[in-house]
């Protein structure tokens, strides 16, 4: 019973397949194979636009390097306290943007609201260059604690960003388990509402290891190459990423298995929910499935061979605070989560 | 006839195979797998010491990692001036060690002497904190020409950068092909003889993307954990590059893979030094041939199929001074390289 | 009447005349010569201890220097979410670190609890290397609202900070002001009470341009040197700024100047306290007022004269919430404000 | 008899002068007082153009930071192999320029040649993003051996460097002493012949600390702002440096100074020149000797009270080699050498 992560999965067998079959002599390096050409027109398509569309191995580096191209070293990205950039990837962020600087917003609700950040910009600044300022706002889609931005919210805080000034990076880690969940296409979820860089994850959805960063404005591509190569993240055996990501949008596989794993996840939260001594902290609208239980549950589950994480309760819902005996606890699902598995989960939960 | 480099070959059919077999299930993320712990005691194993080993997935990051854990911001590495990490990875160096600088010797030369070095470190810094001062040697084995430094000059270059204080690093994109020309073990060409800390490269001899960063010294990898993830180079799924490397390993598939690369090269050197127009530059070491031509047999083998690069000529020894209607060129070989071709190569090289 | 800052003063005569004094004859340079060498000296045995005393010529300067001997770059310092480093040094602190994060506490309290820093500190960092952890607490005495911590407090705060292995630094760019405000020694505010690292003002106490950082961990100074030096901030002249420090240390002048400061800072506070439309936000404790009035009032002030700042309102006590025909601001007196600059002042407003 | 060097001098009678006059009353801080507007003015009315004027404290951060306004930290700084950039500022420039690399050329020679900069420039960059690439010319006017570029020979590298779109840079640490030896103009000597930024130096011709950057290309001054601020090199009492380069400039003050000291040295030059046993290295152009002499020589004139510096012997001529016996020394006067010091020094060498 595997929920501690999606990153944890194996790789599907169609892009385990792609991989072996891309493995045909010889093929230029450092990007300039044609798997990468095709595999960058391939996303740019799918996005419907011009997007200019870059492969690195990680999120992390994903991430940073579009922040870097996106604002100067002594310029502030805003993103919400919980966010993946300010939480999980250590100071990678500073690294690459050469000392820019983080702040986070909202951190005890599980989404960054319009109001929040429209009190934030109308502070303003005074005294430059005395103070550092905004210039990035940056969303995760899926956010850190499983939910998705709507259209309407994703344009709201856009429209805001926009207005002054700021430049819009999305953390797509999970971009296509929030896609198949707003039932909307690439380019809606994006350059539509006002994104002006995404970084793409396929890993946690299938991939080996394969990320992109596509800039929809390209404009702000300008340093990237320079920036990719100086961080090291410039693959010379670039045509591996590429034909990850050609198998993974050929026939829309990435649809199919984050249905999947959204699928699983919600058919956990629905058997959680219906024991009377846990609750779902927040609806389960991705692959990611966050639940208060009693901390004797949490022993019990993973005697019977439960994996999960116990998750920072610093953020839970006043309404539903976490009592004494209680604990919280996130559990991801996958392409490969199987169905048998939440069915055990559940009923090891229920035998309690 | 595909001589431009061995990181346009694909992967070994050996390692593929790995990694489709590695695709069982789930595994602990972040170097935490069970593939990780194996290969990481396993090349510990091959170097016959309590060598501490960490993975990455490309050469500028090994290379670069390696560097800034071995000096401070204020201090120089010293290298060859035609090394890859001064001259083939931007600013990556100075990147990742947050501004520390290199100073590239003997440039002229194939290899870094014994002379240069001593002379170099004996000049000594009147004024500190004025003058930037060597902390580190870097030595690449094969280095960029294709050339192996034996166990004596590398016994040479190690004591005097020690008797300086300097750390030693060398960058074994090739080892493998070195390893084999000398006939040695890697405990005997790396630690027996001095080197502190090594970038290890599978990539350009089978591998698809694996690269391990290994401290012989283990006090100089206490900040490499951090830096590998703040440089965004802590992969997720990382059973991947460790199943590589246990494949590479196993049963000395690695030493297959070079000497097949190196018998190649062997080949097409002889073939070519018996054409009377054409000489070797330097001796045919590793898996690498540097050869001076009619610039008209260039375009010819060229309009045959033939891929490799024109080789910047800045350090052909004086005695071989490229003329008027000549070039270098650099031929590498791979474990990919078919016999045929060689034999091809060198029929048309004669035919011209 | 000035109030605006007191780096808008000039310089104290003594100190003037000291320069004057200094200009005999040739110097060695960087620091090396007498001057630097008795202020060094000089300053140590006004601590009462065997500190390394280093001179710069800029606040910011200094404080950066002493956090970034005092934290990696993928470590966070905490300070108060008002903080001059945090607040308005831009992101020079991310500069000299290399990246390090600050991370802003209790932006909505005049100053730092020791129930906040426990708070922080106890929740942990679950997953090294992936979230950044603090290595660092700054303290500001007096703070940016002018407030004095006690020695009690600052004991109980380092003491906190010291139990989870953080290094406390303090920046004291109004020290004096602080030290006459609670009448102890400069040892007793800092090393007495858990302070390792102090970044020690003058420039705003009567000097033309004069800062230091003291170690009173002299482990943390290894690196300061090298760091000063790469960071543009190793004078050549360097009598001069050691010469300011000895004018100002000779026969208490720094105590003159700062009691001056903040007699006239108490004199004009009651003064506005006694307005029946005026009020004074938190205690003046040191050479700064801030206090709430109409805005009518303000406008008025300004037209007879009055230099002065409207300030933040963001972290007002509940309590004095600021109406909307009022503003709050912020008045400072230095050595140079002159008795009938607040009698005139506190005319002024209640003539108005 | 003190030639250690110019930065061991005091200040000018007329510039301390200056500052005690300047400390009148309060002035705005951060540079926007009326002697940092009226010292920018003069600066660029002295340089007949528009140019953009700033000030910092000392020289390295004046270079450092033209540096960094100049190129991409993925960019390389062309200069002397013996510059101070590359040679006495530690890794300052690659500090500030977040990792920029510099190149040092032609270090045998007193100065920079054309042909060395072209036949660099001429071999180009193969393989973007790979290899860095040169965006930038620093020359040091008057060099680090004590040379002044002619107008001729500035304009021939300036017009190679702009022809490779390369930003040249001048260092003007002894600006004046190489502006008094060639008797031209301040525009003459940069924008006309085709610098596009210039550290300016007063500190080493009678100022206490007063350097400034000056765009020629204001286009290139975006940034500078913040990067001053977030180096910590913007001085809250700003108009202290600014009182300085106004006293300087007042009746070509740095024209008397400059004059003095060069005139200084060519007098202790000739007198070197005349003893048997010594030469002089290179022609005295300013306000440093550079001379070869027997060690006896050297001791005992130490012994006689005589202050200087042996000199690196690394780049003296091949037909000067220094012998087995003897030493080279830099000697260097300045505004407050005495002419009474230069007498008694050649006096003491024809006694020995």
């Amino acid at each position: 019973m595997y929920f501690g992560s999606d990153n944890q999965a194996g790789v599907s067998a169609a892009i385990m397949q792609a991989l072996v079959e891309a493995n045909q002599g010889i093929a230029a390096a450092y990007s300039d194979d044609e798997w990468t050409h095709r595999a960058r027109a391939a996303i740019a398509d799918w996005f419907e636009c011009d997007a200019d569309v870059h492969f690195v191995s990680t999120g992390t580096a994903a991430n940073c390097l579009a922040l870097a191209c996106s604002l100067e070293p002594w310029q502030i990205a805003l993103c919400h306290g919980q966010a993946h950039i300010i939480n999980d990837e250590l100071t990678a962020p500073e690294f690459f943007t050469g000392g820019a600087r983080l702040l986070g917003l909202d951190a005890q609700a599980p989404k960054l609201s319009a109001i929040t950040l429209a009190h934030t910009l109308s502070q303003g600044s005074a005294h430059p260059p005395h103070n550092a300022e905004p210039a990035v706002l940056s969303l995760t889609q899926l956010t850190e604690s499983g939910q998705v931005y709507s259209l309407e919210e994703l344009r709201e805080l856009t429209d805001i960003a926009h207005q002054y000034g700021l430049i819009v990076h999305m953390d797509g880690a999970r971009f296509t388990n929030a896609l198949v969940s707003l039932d909307c296409s690439p380019a809606e979820m994006t350059w539509r509402v006002g994104i002006d860089v995404l970084s793409l994850g396929a890993t946690k959805n299938g991939a080996m290891t394969a990320e992109a960063v596509i800039f929809f404005k390209p404009s702000l591509a300008k340093k990237f190459v320079h920036m990719r190569k100086r961080s090291g993240h410039l693959l010379s055996k670039s045509r591996w990423i590429s034909a990850q990501f050609l198998a993974w949008l050929k026939n829309d596989h990435w649809r199919e298995l984050a249905l999947h794993a959204n699928q699983q996840a919600r058919q956990l939260s629905a058997g959680i929910a219906e024991h009377p001594k846990c609750r779902i902290v927040w609806p389960t609208q991705g692959n990611e499935v966050f639940a208060v239980m009693p901390k004797a549950f949490i022993q019990s589950l993973r005697d019977q061979g439960g994996i999960f994480y116990e998750w920072t309760p610093s953020f839970v819902p006043a309404e539903q605070r976490v009592r004494e005996h209680e604990a919280m606890v996130r559990l991801v699902c996958s392409f490969q989560t199987k169905p048998c598995e939440v069915v055990q989960f559940i009923d090891a939960l229920h035998r309690t």
